[in-house]
Protein backbone atom coordinates (compact mmCIF):
# COMPACT_ATOMS: atom_id res chain seq x y z
CA UNK A 1 0.00 0.00 0.00
CA UNK A 2 1.74 3.60 -0.55
CA UNK A 3 1.40 6.20 2.14
CA UNK A 4 1.95 9.60 1.58
CA UNK A 5 3.50 11.48 4.32
CA UNK A 6 3.48 15.21 4.25
CA UNK A 7 5.83 17.02 6.24
CA UNK A 8 8.47 15.20 7.18
CA UNK A 9 10.05 15.84 10.84
CA UNK A 10 10.15 14.09 14.20
CA UNK A 11 6.68 12.30 13.68
CA UNK A 12 5.89 11.89 9.99
CA UNK A 13 9.99 10.88 9.55
CA UNK A 14 9.45 8.24 12.33
CA UNK A 15 6.25 6.90 10.94
CA UNK A 16 7.97 6.81 7.36
CA UNK A 17 11.08 4.58 8.71
CA UNK A 18 8.65 1.96 10.61
CA UNK A 19 6.06 2.02 8.13
CA UNK A 20 8.85 1.56 4.99
CA UNK A 21 10.03 -1.28 7.45
CA UNK A 22 6.57 -2.88 7.75
CA UNK A 23 6.15 -2.96 3.91
CA UNK A 24 4.31 0.17 3.04
CA UNK A 25 5.57 2.21 0.32
CA UNK A 26 6.22 5.84 1.58
CA UNK A 27 6.14 8.80 -0.77
CA UNK A 28 7.31 12.18 1.22
CA UNK A 29 6.43 15.77 0.57
CA UNK A 30 8.61 18.03 2.59
CA UNK A 31 8.35 22.06 1.63
CA UNK A 32 12.22 21.99 1.66
CA UNK A 33 14.71 20.08 -0.77
CA UNK A 34 16.94 19.43 1.91
CA UNK A 35 14.43 17.77 3.70
CA UNK A 36 13.46 15.16 1.23
CA UNK A 37 17.56 14.46 0.57
CA UNK A 38 17.79 13.65 3.90
CA UNK A 39 14.82 11.89 4.14
CA UNK A 40 15.92 9.89 1.07
CA UNK A 41 19.52 9.30 2.42
CA UNK A 42 17.95 8.11 5.62
CA UNK A 43 15.54 5.45 4.23
CA UNK A 44 12.39 7.48 5.85
CA UNK A 45 10.84 7.32 2.61
CA UNK A 46 10.70 5.78 -0.79
CA UNK A 47 10.52 8.78 -2.84
CA UNK A 48 10.77 12.25 -2.11
CA UNK A 49 9.39 15.39 -3.24
CA UNK A 50 8.51 19.16 -3.00
CA UNK A 51 6.04 18.56 -5.15
CA UNK A 52 2.62 17.58 -4.24
CA UNK A 53 1.49 15.75 -7.13
CA UNK A 54 4.20 12.97 -5.94
CA UNK A 55 0.57 12.15 -3.76
CA UNK A 56 -1.55 11.20 -7.00
CA UNK A 57 -1.16 7.45 -6.21
CA UNK A 58 -1.49 7.59 -2.30
CA UNK A 59 -4.28 5.67 -0.63
CA UNK A 60 -3.60 7.08 2.85
CA UNK A 61 -2.53 10.66 3.33
CA UNK A 62 -0.69 11.71 6.53
CA UNK A 63 -0.52 14.94 7.10
CA UNK A 64 2.33 16.00 9.51
CA UNK A 65 2.58 19.35 9.80
CA UNK A 66 2.76 21.84 12.98
CA UNK A 67 -1.13 21.99 14.07
CA UNK A 68 -1.49 25.22 12.81
CA UNK A 69 -1.10 24.67 9.24
CA UNK A 70 -2.41 21.28 8.66
CA UNK A 71 -6.25 22.74 7.66
CA UNK A 72 -4.16 25.02 5.16
CA UNK A 73 -1.95 21.78 4.18
CA UNK A 74 -4.86 19.54 3.17
CA UNK A 75 -6.19 22.33 1.25
CA UNK A 76 -3.63 23.03 -1.29
CA UNK A 77 -3.31 19.19 -1.58
CA UNK A 78 -6.82 18.17 -2.40
CA UNK A 79 -6.20 18.84 -5.94
CA UNK A 80 -3.48 16.14 -6.36
CA UNK A 81 -5.15 13.43 -4.55
CA UNK A 82 -6.60 10.36 -5.85
CA UNK A 83 -10.52 10.39 -4.92
CA UNK A 84 -10.51 7.52 -3.15
CA UNK A 85 -7.79 8.78 -0.83
CA UNK A 86 -7.68 8.53 2.83
CA UNK A 87 -6.42 11.55 4.79
CA UNK A 88 -5.49 11.86 8.52
CA UNK A 89 -3.49 13.64 10.71
CA UNK A 90 -0.73 13.88 13.80
CA UNK A 91 -2.14 16.58 15.29
CA UNK A 92 -2.74 16.95 19.17
CA UNK A 93 -5.56 18.81 19.06
CA UNK A 94 -8.62 17.04 17.37
CA UNK A 95 -11.92 19.43 16.95
CA UNK A 96 -10.66 22.43 15.06
CA UNK A 97 -8.91 20.28 12.84
CA UNK A 98 -11.56 17.32 11.98
CA UNK A 99 -14.01 20.66 11.39
CA UNK A 100 -11.88 22.25 8.92
CA UNK A 101 -10.70 19.29 7.15
CA UNK A 102 -13.75 17.29 6.83
CA UNK A 103 -14.99 20.04 4.92
CA UNK A 104 -11.83 19.85 2.52
CA UNK A 105 -11.96 16.19 2.31
CA UNK A 106 -14.60 14.15 2.86
CA UNK A 107 -12.62 11.07 3.55
CA UNK A 108 -10.45 12.60 6.30
CA UNK A 109 -9.88 11.05 9.77
CA UNK A 110 -8.41 12.43 12.76
CA UNK A 111 -5.74 10.65 14.12
CA UNK A 112 -3.16 11.63 16.93
CA UNK A 113 -0.08 9.30 17.75
CA UNK A 114 0.70 10.12 21.73
CA UNK A 115 4.95 10.24 21.16
CA UNK A 116 7.68 11.73 20.62
CA UNK A 117 10.97 13.01 22.34
CA UNK A 118 12.07 16.46 22.81
CA UNK A 119 14.37 16.37 19.72
CA UNK A 120 12.60 17.94 16.52
CA UNK A 121 12.90 17.44 12.54
CA UNK A 122 14.43 14.73 10.08
CA UNK A 123 17.15 14.03 12.18
CA UNK A 124 15.35 13.36 15.05
CA UNK A 125 13.42 10.22 13.18
CA UNK A 126 13.30 6.76 14.87
CA UNK A 127 12.34 3.47 14.58
CA UNK A 128 9.66 2.28 17.00
CA UNK A 129 8.82 5.92 18.71
CA UNK A 130 5.33 4.14 18.70
CA UNK A 131 6.08 0.99 19.71
CA UNK A 132 3.25 0.52 23.05
CA UNK A 133 2.37 4.12 22.62
CA UNK A 134 -1.48 5.40 22.36
CA UNK A 135 -2.97 6.18 19.00
CA UNK A 136 -6.10 7.54 19.09
CA UNK A 137 -8.94 8.00 15.81
CA UNK A 138 -11.48 10.34 15.72
CA UNK A 139 -14.16 9.70 13.25
CA UNK A 140 -17.13 11.37 13.02
CA UNK A 141 -20.57 10.00 11.94
CA UNK A 142 -19.85 10.96 8.40
CA UNK A 143 -16.68 8.58 8.52
CA UNK A 144 -16.16 5.43 6.42
CA UNK A 145 -15.64 2.53 9.21
CA UNK A 146 -13.54 0.73 5.89
CA UNK A 147 -11.35 4.27 6.63
CA UNK A 148 -11.08 3.44 10.54
CA UNK A 149 -10.12 0.14 9.83
CA UNK A 150 -7.23 0.98 7.50
CA UNK A 151 -5.93 3.54 9.58
CA UNK A 152 -6.04 1.22 12.54
CA UNK A 153 -4.52 -1.76 10.90
CA UNK A 154 -1.70 1.03 10.07
CA UNK A 155 -1.15 1.85 13.56
CA UNK A 156 -1.07 -1.75 14.85
CA UNK A 157 1.69 -2.46 12.96
CA UNK A 158 3.32 0.27 14.23
CA UNK A 159 3.03 -1.28 17.77
CA UNK A 160 0.64 1.29 18.75
CA UNK A 161 -2.47 0.74 20.98
CA UNK A 162 -5.56 2.47 19.70
CA UNK A 163 -8.91 4.49 20.63
CA UNK A 164 -11.44 5.73 18.95
CA UNK A 165 -13.34 8.45 20.49
CA UNK A 166 -15.55 11.80 19.16
CA UNK A 167 -12.96 14.58 18.28
CA UNK A 168 -14.77 16.16 21.47
CA UNK A 169 -14.31 13.45 23.63
CA UNK A 170 -10.38 12.94 22.64
CA UNK A 171 -9.82 16.87 23.23
CA UNK A 172 -11.39 16.91 26.82
CA UNK A 173 -9.45 13.94 27.70
CA UNK A 174 -5.96 15.31 26.70
CA UNK A 175 -6.85 18.61 27.84
CA UNK A 176 -6.66 16.47 32.07
CA UNK A 177 -3.69 14.41 31.26
CA UNK A 178 -1.99 16.72 28.99
CA UNK A 179 -2.94 20.50 28.47
CA UNK A 180 -4.08 20.91 32.10
CA UNK A 181 -0.76 19.96 33.85
CA UNK A 182 1.38 22.52 31.71
CA UNK A 183 -0.93 25.52 33.25
CA UNK A 184 -0.68 23.87 36.94
CA UNK A 185 2.83 23.31 36.26
CA UNK A 186 4.00 26.71 34.60
CA UNK A 187 1.61 28.60 37.02
CA UNK A 188 4.01 27.20 39.90
CA UNK A 189 6.90 28.18 38.98
CA UNK A 190 5.46 31.70 38.39
CA UNK A 191 4.34 31.38 42.00
CA UNK A 192 7.85 29.92 43.30
CA UNK A 193 9.66 32.94 41.23
CA UNK A 194 7.32 35.96 42.31
CA UNK A 195 9.14 35.62 45.77
CA UNK A 196 9.90 39.37 46.48
CA UNK A 197 12.15 38.39 49.07
CA UNK A 198 15.75 37.78 47.86
CA UNK A 199 17.13 35.49 50.85
CA UNK A 200 14.06 33.34 50.80
CA UNK A 201 13.97 32.76 46.69
CA UNK A 202 17.34 32.31 46.88
CA UNK A 203 17.07 28.98 49.65
CA UNK A 204 14.03 28.00 47.57
CA UNK A 205 16.76 27.69 44.51
CA UNK A 206 18.91 25.75 46.18
CA UNK A 207 16.60 23.79 48.32
CA UNK A 208 14.41 22.33 45.40
CA UNK A 209 14.94 19.08 44.74
CA UNK A 210 12.65 15.92 43.13
CA UNK A 211 9.62 17.18 44.29
CA UNK A 212 9.72 20.69 42.24
CA UNK A 213 11.65 18.76 39.48
CA UNK A 214 8.61 16.70 38.72
CA UNK A 215 6.29 18.81 39.46
CA UNK A 216 7.23 21.82 36.95
CA UNK A 217 9.03 19.55 34.10
CA UNK A 218 5.98 20.27 31.83
CA UNK A 219 5.18 23.69 32.93
CA UNK A 220 9.37 24.86 32.23
CA UNK A 221 9.22 22.94 28.70
CA UNK A 222 8.59 24.38 25.29
CA UNK A 223 6.76 27.49 25.36
CA UNK A 224 5.56 27.16 21.65
CA UNK A 225 3.95 23.36 22.70
CA UNK A 226 2.14 25.01 25.65
CA UNK A 227 0.90 28.15 23.30
CA UNK A 228 -0.50 25.31 20.40
CA UNK A 229 -2.46 23.74 23.37
CA UNK A 230 -3.95 27.16 24.38
CA UNK A 231 -4.51 27.94 21.50
CA UNK A 232 -5.80 24.82 19.87
CA UNK A 233 -7.74 23.35 22.69
CA UNK A 234 -8.85 26.79 24.50
CA UNK A 235 -12.38 25.62 25.68
CA UNK A 236 -11.71 22.30 26.56
CA UNK A 237 -8.61 23.53 28.64
CA UNK A 238 -10.56 26.32 30.07
CA UNK A 239 -13.14 23.96 31.41
CA UNK A 240 -10.31 21.70 33.17
CA UNK A 241 -8.69 25.25 34.67
CA UNK A 242 -11.59 26.23 35.89
CA UNK A 243 -12.63 22.80 37.59
CA UNK A 244 -9.15 22.62 38.68
CA UNK A 245 -9.43 26.26 40.51
CA UNK A 246 -12.56 25.36 42.26
CA UNK A 247 -10.17 22.08 43.57
CA UNK A 248 -7.52 24.23 44.72
CA UNK A 249 -9.84 26.91 46.49
CA UNK A 250 -11.46 24.32 48.04
CA UNK A 251 -8.29 22.79 49.43
CA UNK A 252 -7.11 26.20 50.22
CA UNK A 253 -10.42 26.98 52.40
CA UNK A 254 -9.64 24.15 54.13
CA UNK A 255 -6.39 25.04 55.13
CA UNK A 256 -7.60 28.16 56.15
CA UNK A 257 -10.24 26.99 58.18
CA UNK A 258 -8.21 23.97 59.53
CA UNK A 259 -10.45 21.56 58.53
CA UNK A 260 -8.09 18.55 58.74
CA UNK A 261 -9.89 15.60 59.12
CA UNK A 262 -11.57 16.88 55.11
CA UNK A 263 -8.34 17.27 53.83
CA UNK A 264 -6.79 14.34 54.98
CA UNK A 265 -9.40 12.61 53.22
CA UNK A 266 -9.31 14.34 49.97
CA UNK A 267 -4.89 13.41 50.15
CA UNK A 268 -6.17 9.90 50.77
CA UNK A 269 -8.03 9.84 47.40
CA UNK A 270 -5.62 11.13 45.30
CA UNK A 271 -3.44 8.57 46.41
CA UNK A 272 -5.65 6.08 45.40
CA UNK A 273 -6.89 8.35 42.02
CA UNK A 274 -3.23 8.47 40.80
CA UNK A 275 -2.56 4.91 39.91
CA UNK A 276 -5.76 4.78 37.82
CA UNK A 277 -4.16 6.93 35.61
CA UNK A 278 -1.13 4.97 35.37
CA UNK A 279 0.11 2.14 33.06
CA UNK B 1 32.13 12.91 70.70
CA UNK B 2 29.09 10.87 71.83
CA UNK B 3 25.90 11.92 69.78
CA UNK B 4 22.40 10.97 71.39
CA UNK B 5 20.02 10.18 68.85
CA UNK B 6 16.10 9.95 69.84
CA UNK B 7 13.58 8.02 67.46
CA UNK B 8 15.32 5.28 65.28
CA UNK B 9 13.71 5.36 62.13
CA UNK B 10 15.01 5.99 58.93
CA UNK B 11 16.71 9.04 59.53
CA UNK B 12 17.62 8.78 62.96
CA UNK B 13 18.87 5.22 62.03
CA UNK B 14 20.79 6.76 58.74
CA UNK B 15 22.20 9.60 61.08
CA UNK B 16 23.71 7.06 63.46
CA UNK B 17 25.36 4.49 60.53
CA UNK B 18 26.79 7.48 59.04
CA UNK B 19 28.07 9.28 62.36
CA UNK B 20 29.41 5.78 63.51
CA UNK B 21 31.55 5.46 60.75
CA UNK B 22 33.26 8.79 61.23
CA UNK B 23 33.69 8.53 64.29
CA UNK B 24 30.76 9.70 66.78
CA UNK B 25 29.72 7.33 69.79
CA UNK B 26 26.02 7.28 68.99
CA UNK B 27 23.66 6.53 72.10
CA UNK B 28 20.21 5.32 70.73
CA UNK B 29 17.19 5.80 72.41
CA UNK B 30 13.80 4.35 71.00
CA UNK B 31 10.57 3.85 72.94
CA UNK B 32 10.26 0.07 71.25
CA UNK B 33 12.67 -2.35 72.99
CA UNK B 34 12.68 -4.27 69.92
CA UNK B 35 13.91 -1.26 67.61
CA UNK B 36 16.56 -1.01 70.06
CA UNK B 37 18.19 -4.39 69.21
CA UNK B 38 17.94 -4.08 65.51
CA UNK B 39 19.60 -0.54 65.64
CA UNK B 40 22.28 -2.65 67.82
CA UNK B 41 22.20 -5.65 65.77
CA UNK B 42 22.52 -3.55 62.23
CA UNK B 43 25.44 -1.56 63.63
CA UNK B 44 23.24 1.45 64.14
CA UNK B 45 24.33 2.61 67.39
CA UNK B 46 26.97 1.38 70.11
CA UNK B 47 24.89 1.09 72.78
CA UNK B 48 20.80 1.34 72.90
CA UNK B 49 17.96 2.15 75.78
CA UNK B 50 14.15 2.58 75.97
CA UNK B 51 15.25 4.81 79.01
CA UNK B 52 16.26 8.51 78.28
CA UNK B 53 18.78 8.31 81.11
CA UNK B 54 21.10 6.78 78.49
CA UNK B 55 21.57 10.43 77.13
CA UNK B 56 23.48 12.00 80.62
CA UNK B 57 26.77 12.18 78.51
CA UNK B 58 25.73 12.84 75.29
CA UNK B 59 27.59 16.22 73.92
CA UNK B 60 24.68 16.50 71.09
CA UNK B 61 21.22 14.93 70.78
CA UNK B 62 19.14 14.62 67.53
CA UNK B 63 15.54 14.34 68.00
CA UNK B 64 14.14 12.28 65.02
CA UNK B 65 10.79 11.82 66.34
CA UNK B 66 7.95 12.77 63.97
CA UNK B 67 7.17 16.18 64.03
CA UNK B 68 4.29 16.53 66.20
CA UNK B 69 5.94 15.29 69.04
CA UNK B 70 9.44 16.70 69.16
CA UNK B 71 8.88 19.08 71.38
CA UNK B 72 6.99 16.70 74.00
CA UNK B 73 9.89 14.34 73.45
CA UNK B 74 12.12 17.18 74.23
CA UNK B 75 10.16 18.30 77.50
CA UNK B 76 10.73 14.41 78.79
CA UNK B 77 14.25 14.11 77.96
CA UNK B 78 15.81 17.38 79.76
CA UNK B 79 15.57 15.63 83.06
CA UNK B 80 17.99 13.30 81.91
CA UNK B 81 20.74 15.64 79.57
CA UNK B 82 23.77 17.68 80.27
CA UNK B 83 23.85 21.09 80.90
CA UNK B 84 25.80 21.90 77.99
CA UNK B 85 24.21 19.66 75.66
CA UNK B 86 23.23 20.62 72.12
CA UNK B 87 19.64 19.61 71.35
CA UNK B 88 18.77 19.48 67.59
CA UNK B 89 15.79 18.06 65.32
CA UNK B 90 15.42 16.33 61.85
CA UNK B 91 12.13 18.29 61.22
CA UNK B 92 10.80 19.43 58.19
CA UNK B 93 9.23 23.05 59.15
CA UNK B 94 11.07 24.64 61.59
CA UNK B 95 9.23 27.70 63.51
CA UNK B 96 6.80 26.29 65.55
CA UNK B 97 9.19 23.53 66.41
CA UNK B 98 12.13 26.19 67.22
CA UNK B 99 9.76 28.35 69.26
CA UNK B 100 8.34 25.59 71.15
CA UNK B 101 12.06 23.79 72.26
CA UNK B 102 14.42 26.85 72.38
CA UNK B 103 12.03 27.42 75.50
CA UNK B 104 12.90 24.01 76.72
CA UNK B 105 15.85 24.06 76.51
CA UNK B 106 18.16 27.30 75.84
CA UNK B 107 21.38 25.01 73.53
CA UNK B 108 18.18 23.97 71.11
CA UNK B 109 18.83 24.64 66.73
CA UNK B 110 16.78 23.83 64.88
CA UNK B 111 17.93 21.38 62.16
CA UNK B 112 16.40 19.57 58.80
CA UNK B 113 18.56 17.25 56.75
CA UNK B 114 16.73 17.44 53.52
CA UNK B 115 17.05 13.33 52.30
CA UNK B 116 14.36 10.67 52.98
CA UNK B 117 13.00 7.75 50.80
CA UNK B 118 9.75 6.09 50.02
CA UNK B 119 11.07 3.65 53.19
CA UNK B 120 10.37 4.09 56.55
CA UNK B 121 11.37 2.66 60.03
CA UNK B 122 14.89 1.47 61.14
CA UNK B 123 15.56 -1.41 58.82
CA UNK B 124 15.31 1.43 55.88
CA UNK B 125 18.21 2.81 57.11
CA UNK B 126 20.84 3.27 54.70
CA UNK B 127 24.42 4.53 54.52
CA UNK B 128 25.10 7.95 52.83
CA UNK B 129 21.30 9.01 53.31
CA UNK B 130 22.67 12.45 53.50
CA UNK B 131 25.57 12.78 50.72
CA UNK B 132 24.98 15.61 48.62
CA UNK B 133 22.02 16.38 50.26
CA UNK B 134 21.09 19.79 51.56
CA UNK B 135 21.00 20.12 55.72
CA UNK B 136 19.78 23.40 56.85
CA UNK B 137 20.44 24.81 60.62
CA UNK B 138 17.95 27.57 61.15
CA UNK B 139 19.15 29.50 64.61
CA UNK B 140 17.72 32.12 65.88
CA UNK B 141 19.16 35.69 67.94
CA UNK B 142 19.68 33.47 71.18
CA UNK B 143 21.81 30.39 69.74
CA UNK B 144 25.67 30.16 70.57
CA UNK B 145 27.46 30.53 67.06
CA UNK B 146 29.62 27.32 68.91
CA UNK B 147 26.49 25.01 68.86
CA UNK B 148 25.49 26.12 65.14
CA UNK B 149 29.69 25.42 64.64
CA UNK B 150 29.10 22.16 66.36
CA UNK B 151 26.07 20.84 64.37
CA UNK B 152 27.62 21.97 60.50
CA UNK B 153 30.99 19.94 61.87
CA UNK B 154 28.64 16.44 61.83
CA UNK B 155 26.44 17.65 58.89
CA UNK B 156 30.01 17.66 56.75
CA UNK B 157 30.56 14.49 58.11
CA UNK B 158 27.73 12.90 56.74
CA UNK B 159 28.57 14.46 52.92
CA UNK B 160 25.98 17.73 53.32
CA UNK B 161 25.59 20.40 51.64
CA UNK B 162 24.65 23.14 55.01
CA UNK B 163 23.03 26.48 54.91
CA UNK B 164 21.56 28.39 57.90
CA UNK B 165 18.61 30.73 58.28
CA UNK B 166 16.30 32.16 60.00
CA UNK B 167 13.48 29.30 60.63
CA UNK B 168 10.80 31.48 58.70
CA UNK B 169 13.12 32.05 55.95
CA UNK B 170 13.23 28.44 56.20
CA UNK B 171 9.67 27.53 56.42
CA UNK B 172 8.76 29.91 53.59
CA UNK B 173 11.41 28.42 50.93
CA UNK B 174 10.00 24.86 51.68
CA UNK B 175 6.23 26.12 51.06
CA UNK B 176 7.43 26.93 47.97
CA UNK B 177 9.28 23.91 46.78
CA UNK B 178 8.11 20.74 48.76
CA UNK B 179 4.89 21.60 50.40
CA UNK B 180 3.29 23.77 47.40
CA UNK B 181 3.49 21.59 44.96
CA UNK B 182 1.77 18.77 47.08
CA UNK B 183 -0.93 21.27 46.62
CA UNK B 184 -0.26 21.83 43.66
CA UNK B 185 -0.67 18.06 42.62
CA UNK B 186 -3.34 16.78 44.71
CA UNK B 187 -5.67 19.38 43.27
CA UNK B 188 -4.74 17.80 39.65
CA UNK B 189 -5.58 14.63 40.70
CA UNK B 190 -8.71 15.68 42.50
CA UNK B 191 -9.57 17.86 39.35
CA UNK B 192 -8.79 15.02 36.64
CA UNK B 193 -11.02 12.48 38.64
CA UNK B 194 -13.37 15.13 38.93
CA UNK B 195 -14.51 14.57 35.10
CA UNK B 196 -18.34 13.71 35.21
CA UNK B 197 -18.79 12.18 31.85
CA UNK B 198 -17.30 8.51 32.06
CA UNK B 199 -15.92 8.11 28.04
CA UNK B 200 -14.09 10.75 28.79
CA UNK B 201 -12.75 9.93 32.08
CA UNK B 202 -11.61 6.36 30.83
CA UNK B 203 -10.03 7.85 28.11
CA UNK B 204 -8.14 10.25 30.32
CA UNK B 205 -7.06 7.02 32.37
CA UNK B 206 -5.69 5.36 29.48
CA UNK B 207 -4.33 7.92 27.48
CA UNK B 208 -2.31 9.92 30.91
CA UNK B 209 1.65 9.27 30.08
CA UNK B 210 4.75 10.98 31.68
CA UNK B 211 3.57 14.09 31.76
CA UNK B 212 0.64 13.68 34.13
CA UNK B 213 3.02 11.02 36.19
CA UNK B 214 5.28 13.44 36.85
CA UNK B 215 3.08 16.40 37.48
CA UNK B 216 0.71 13.98 39.87
CA UNK B 217 3.51 12.18 41.85
CA UNK B 218 3.89 14.60 45.20
CA UNK B 219 0.03 14.46 44.85
CA UNK B 220 -0.05 10.89 44.69
CA UNK B 221 2.31 10.23 47.31
CA UNK B 222 1.77 9.73 51.57
CA UNK B 223 -1.08 11.84 53.04
CA UNK B 224 -0.04 12.01 56.43
CA UNK B 225 3.20 14.23 54.69
CA UNK B 226 0.87 15.91 52.96
CA UNK B 227 -1.18 16.76 56.43
CA UNK B 228 2.20 17.37 58.38
CA UNK B 229 3.12 19.97 56.12
CA UNK B 230 -0.56 21.49 56.24
CA UNK B 231 -0.29 21.51 59.85
CA UNK B 232 2.62 22.49 60.67
CA UNK B 233 3.55 24.88 57.90
CA UNK B 234 -0.24 26.23 57.66
CA UNK B 235 0.66 29.96 57.73
CA UNK B 236 3.62 30.03 55.38
CA UNK B 237 1.83 27.41 52.53
CA UNK B 238 -1.27 29.45 52.93
CA UNK B 239 0.69 32.40 51.74
CA UNK B 240 2.38 30.27 48.72
CA UNK B 241 -1.09 28.62 47.82
CA UNK B 242 -2.60 32.32 47.33
CA UNK B 243 -0.18 33.70 45.64
CA UNK B 244 -0.34 30.65 43.38
CA UNK B 245 -4.06 31.04 42.87
CA UNK B 246 -3.37 34.72 41.75
CA UNK B 247 -1.02 33.18 38.69
CA UNK B 248 -3.33 30.91 37.77
CA UNK B 249 -6.20 33.06 37.89
CA UNK B 250 -3.56 35.30 35.69
CA UNK B 251 -3.49 32.71 33.24
CA UNK B 252 -6.97 31.61 33.12
CA UNK B 253 -7.84 35.41 32.53
CA UNK B 254 -5.11 34.98 29.32
CA UNK B 255 -6.65 32.14 27.89
CA UNK B 256 -10.08 33.18 28.15
CA UNK B 257 -8.80 36.63 26.76
CA UNK B 258 -7.00 34.72 23.83
CA UNK B 259 -4.12 36.86 24.34
CA UNK B 260 -1.20 34.94 23.30
CA UNK B 261 1.54 37.10 23.71
CA UNK B 262 0.96 37.54 27.01
CA UNK B 263 0.91 33.92 27.68
CA UNK B 264 3.94 33.04 25.36
CA UNK B 265 5.86 35.92 27.57
CA UNK B 266 5.08 33.94 30.75
CA UNK B 267 5.52 30.22 29.08
CA UNK B 268 8.85 31.75 28.16
CA UNK B 269 9.63 33.01 31.68
CA UNK B 270 9.12 29.98 33.17
CA UNK B 271 11.06 27.94 30.58
CA UNK B 272 13.87 29.88 31.75
CA UNK B 273 13.47 30.02 35.07
CA UNK B 274 12.98 26.28 35.86
CA UNK B 275 16.44 25.85 35.69
CA UNK B 276 17.49 28.31 38.16
CA UNK B 277 16.03 26.09 40.35
CA UNK B 278 17.49 22.46 39.71
CA UNK B 279 21.27 21.84 39.86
Amino acid sequence: MKVGIVGLGLIGGSLGLDLRSRGYEILGVSRQATTCQIALDRGVVARASTDSSLLTEAEIVIICTPIGVIAPTLKQLTPYLSPKAIVTDVGSVKQPIVTACSQLWSNFVGGHPMAGTAEQGINAAQNNLFRGAAYVFTPTEQTLPSAVEKLEEMAHSLGAVTYTCSPEVHDRAVAWISHLPVMVSASLISACRSETEPEVLQLAQQLASSGFRDTSRVGGGNPELGMMMAKYNRQQLLRSLIQYRHNLDHMIDLIERENWHELEQILQSTQKARPEFLH
